[in-house]
C-alpha cells in the first residue's frame, strides 16, 4: 500500500497518514491543577489531535503524592502510582513534569533525559536552577527538553525567545511575569485591602496556598532567569536579580502611584549593558495608560526590545491551570510533528452570515443624509442612532448581516454618495 | 578527540561543538529591502550565530532581476546571478525566497522542495495561494517549509500558531496585519489628507511603489489566509474573505470614527462558526483606547482567542526590511539547531549600576516626611519633587543607582517607616 502524497496541484485532499495515527506514550508526574487539566485536554482534544496532526497520546502512568485525592473523571485510576521507581520505570516517549519545586522533580527530569526520553516541564524553579544541566543531558543522550509553560503561562514567549527572536539582537526583556501579584496590585488599585486582595487571588486559583514565592518576587525572578537565559545566554542560576516584592506595605505602593497619577506594577526586567546582563524584579511606577499599566488582573505581558526588530509585545493569561496545560500540550505535540502545518482541511470555509452593527457615513448635508436614510430603509436596515460631526452624518445600524448591508452600500454608490462603511466592533 | 559533554553538575562550561561550527549553505532569491537586510544580518551577526548556536551560514548564490542595481556593501558581487537555472543548480541546504509575487517565486519554491532542500520564504501571496501544496512537497521529499516572515513581520505569530497555540481550541484570530494602511489611518486620525498620508508611508518604506495590494486589503487577506490555515486547518486559497480596503473616501472613515468618539482600523479576522470558518478584511470602528485602537503607525497586532487559553495578543513591527529579515533569519537558524537553548554563557551576569529615578512613599505626616527627607539627604539622594495625596507623601528622586537608594531604604526601615519604594519607568 502506497502512502505517497499525490499533490503538486492547487487542490489537495490527501491521506497524509494513511497508516493511522502515530502513538506517543506519555508519563505524567503530578496531577494537580495543571496536570489534571492536561489529562482533561488530552482526553477531550484526542479527536482533533488525531485529525489535524495524526497523533494519538497514550497516558501510561501518572505519579501523584497522595493516592486518595480527587482526580479528573477522565483519568483511568489504574494509571495512578505514588511510587517514584515505578514511575521512572514506565515505558514512555515523553515524561511530563507538573509537580513543581526541586525534588523529586529534578530526579525525574534527570532520569527521563538520561534514558534519552523527552522531558516537558512546567517547572520554573527547576529550569531556573538546572536548565543548562538538563539541556546538556538532553543533547548528550539524544532526548529533548521543553518548558514553554515554565514562563508566561499561556503566552508563547519561551518559543518566541528560543527561536524567531533569538537572533534579533535583543537588548532587553521585561514585563509582568506573576499573575498573583498583578491581580493583587489591580485590586489595591480598586481600593481593596492587601489581605482581601490576596484572599481573592487565592480563591480564584491564581495564588498558591502558600503565596510567599509569588509575593516575594521569587516566582517572577525564576521566570526572568529563564527568559534571560534564552535571550542572552546568561546562565540562569548565576543571574543577579535585584528583587523586591510585595509586603505588608503593598497598599502604600498603590496609593503612592495614584498620588503621582500613575500605576504600580511588579516588573521583571533583564537588560544588556556593557558589563553584561543586569536584572531586577521590583515594584515600578508605570504610566496607567501604557502597556504595563494596562496589564491588569492575572494577565502577563512580556516586551522584547531588540536592535533589528524594535519592540515586540506578547500578552495573555499568565496564571491558571488551563493556559499552563495548553502550553504543556503544545510542547507535547511539537516535536512529534513531521511538518508543522495542517495536513488537511480541518474546518471548511464558510460565508459570514453573522449580523454585525455597521456605521455608514456620508458627507454632511440634507440630500445625502436623506438618501442614506431612504436607502437603508428600502433594504430593511434599521438605524440605531445618528451622529453628526467632523463634516459627516453617521448612521449606526442594529446588527445586520453583510448581505443586506452590501445592497445598501451598492445602492448608495449608484447614487454617487461613496459612503464610508465601518463594521462596529462590540467594544466600540 | 572526544567531544562528549561533561556536565551533570550545576557548573557548565563545555565545548559543546569542539569540531567547529556547522556550515549551512544558503541560496538567496531576491536582494531588495528584505533580502538586502538579510545579507547584512548574516554578515554582522556571524560571530554571535557561531558563538551561541555553533552555526555558520555561507551564502552560495544570490538571484536578482537586475544586475546593475546597488547592493549592500557586505555582499560579494561574485555571488550575483540573474539566471534562474544557474540559481536553481546552486548546491545549497536552504533556499531563501525574498522576491515576492507568484512567479518566479513558485518555480523556485517547487524546485527547492523537490530537491529535498529547505525553503524559507517571506512571500505571503505565495503561501496564501500554494501553502498546502508546498507543505506537501516538503513532506514528500524530506525538505522543510518555513514562512514566519510571511505574516506579522517581526511578530512571531506564525510560529505561535504552528506550535504552542495550535491545540488550544482556537475560536478566532484577528488583528491589524498591514502596516501601510494602519500608518495611513493613523495619519488621517491626525488630520492629514489621504494623499499626504500615503506619500509619507511610501517615503518611509512601509508601502510599495505600487501600494494597491495594501490599500485594497489583498495583502492583509493573504496574511489572514495563512493564519486561518494554521489556526483552523482551512485551506488558504479556499477561504472566503469579505474584503473592503481603503479607497479615496478613506478620510471619511477617520472622520466618521471621530464623530462617534472611536477609531477606524483595517481589521482582518477569521473566526470559527458552526458552518466553518468565516473571514473578513474591512474597516472596523474600534474603541480608541482598546488594543486595536492603540495599535498605531506601522505596528501590527494579532489577537488569538481560544477556549482553553483565553486571549493572547502579539504585537510589534509589522513592516520594514529589518523586522522581516529578522524573521527570515529565525527560520534559517531554527531547523539547524540541535537543541534550541543556548549552549554556553554568552553574556555574563552583572550588577545593575545604572541610575534610575525612584518614588519613595511614607504615610503622610510631618515626622515621617521629615525623616524621609533627612535620610535621603544623608545618603546624597537628590529629591526632584514631592507629591502628597492618598494619605502618603511621595518623593521622586533624580536618577540614582540602587546601591545608594538601598542605603536610604534600609535606614528608613530601621526607623520603623517601612517606605514604599518604586522604580520610576521612563514613561511614567
Amino acid at each position: 500500500m502506497s502512502t505517497a502524497v499525490k499533490v503538486e496541484s492547487d487542490r489537495i485532499s490527501v491521506p497524509v497518514r494513511a497508516r493511522g495515527p502515530r502513538v506517543v506514550r506519555v508519563a505524567l508526574a503530578g496531577c494537580g491543577t495543571v496536570g489534571g487539566e492536561l489529562v482533561r485536554m488530552l482526553h477531550h482534544g484526542a479527536d482533533e489531535t488525531r485529525a489535524r496532526h495524526g497523533l494519538r497520546f497514550r497516558l501510561m502512568r501518572v505519579l501523584v503524592a497522595h493516592a486518595g485525592r480527587p482526580r479528573p473523571d477522565e483519568l483511568d485510576r489504574a494509571l495512578l502510582t505514588t511510587d517514584l521507581d515505578t514511575f521512572l520505570a514506565t515505558d514512555a516517549d515523553v515524561v511530563v513534569e507538573a509537580i513543581g519545586g526541586i525534588e523529586p522533580a529534578l530526579a525525574i527530569a534527570r532520569a527521563a533525559l538520561r534514558s534519552g526520553r523527552r522531558l516537558v516541564t512546567a517547572n520554573k524553579a527547576l529550569v531556573a536552577a538546572h536548565g543548562p544541566e538538563l539541556a546538556a543531558l538532553a543533547r548528550r543522550h539524544g532526548g529533548r527538553l521543553d518548558f514553554e509553560s515554565a514562563a508566561g503561562g499561556g503566552i508563547p514567549v519561551v518559543r518566541a525567545l528560543r527561536e524567531p527572536l533569538s537572533l534579533t539582537g535583543i537588548q532587553a526583556v521585561r514585563g509582568i511575569l506573576n499573575g498573583t501579584t498583578n491581580y493583587v496590585l489591580s485590586r489595591l488599585e480598586d481600593g481593596w485591602t492587601f489581605a482581601d486582595a490576596l484572599a481573592d487571588a487565592q480563591a480564584r486559583g491564581f495564588a498558591e496556598a502558600d503565596p510567599s514565592r509569588d509575593l516575594s518576587g521569587e516566582d517572577a525572578a525564576d521566570k526572568l532567569r529563564i527568559l534571560a537565559w534564552l535571550a542572552f545566554g546568561t546562565e540562569p542560576a548565576r543571574l543577579q536579580v535585584r528583587r523586591r516584592g510585595l509586603g505588608d506595605g503593598a497598599d502604600r505602593l498603590a496609593r503612592a502611584a495614584r498620588a503621582l497619577g500613575a500605576a504600580a506594577r511588579l516588573v521583571a526586567e533583564a537588560a544588556r549593558v556593557p558589563e553584561g546582563v543586569v536584572a531586577s524584579v521590583e515594584p515600578v511606577l508605570v504610566s496607567a495608560g501604557g502597556d504595563l499599566g494596562r496589564t491588569r488582573d492575572e494577565e502577563n505581558l512580556v516586551i522584547v526590545e531588540s536592535a533589528w526588530n524594535g519592540r515586540v509585545r506578547l500578552s495573555g493569561p499568565g496564571a491558571g491551570g488551563a493556559p499552563t496545560a495548553s502550553a504543556l500540550l503544545g510542547d507535547l505535540v511539537r516535536p512529534a510533528l513531521r511538518q508543522r502545518v495542517p495536513g488537511r482541511s480541518a474546518a471548511p470555509a464558510a460565508a459570514d452570515r453573522r449580523p454585525h452593527a455597521w456605521a455608514v457615513a456620508v458627507e454632511r448635508g440634507v440630500p445625502a443624509e436623506e438618501a442614506l436614510r431612504a436607502t437603508l430603509d428600502r433594504v430593511d436596515v434599521e438605524v440605531d442612532r445618528i451622529a453628526r460631526g467632523e463634516g459627516v452624518s453617521v448612521m449606526r445600524t442594529v446588527p445586520t448581516p453583510w448581505a443586506r448591508m452590501g445592497l445598501a452600500v451598492r445602492a448608495l454608490e449608484v447614487q454617487g454618495l461613496s459612503p464610508a462603511v465601518l463594521r462596529v466592533d462590540p467594544g466600540a
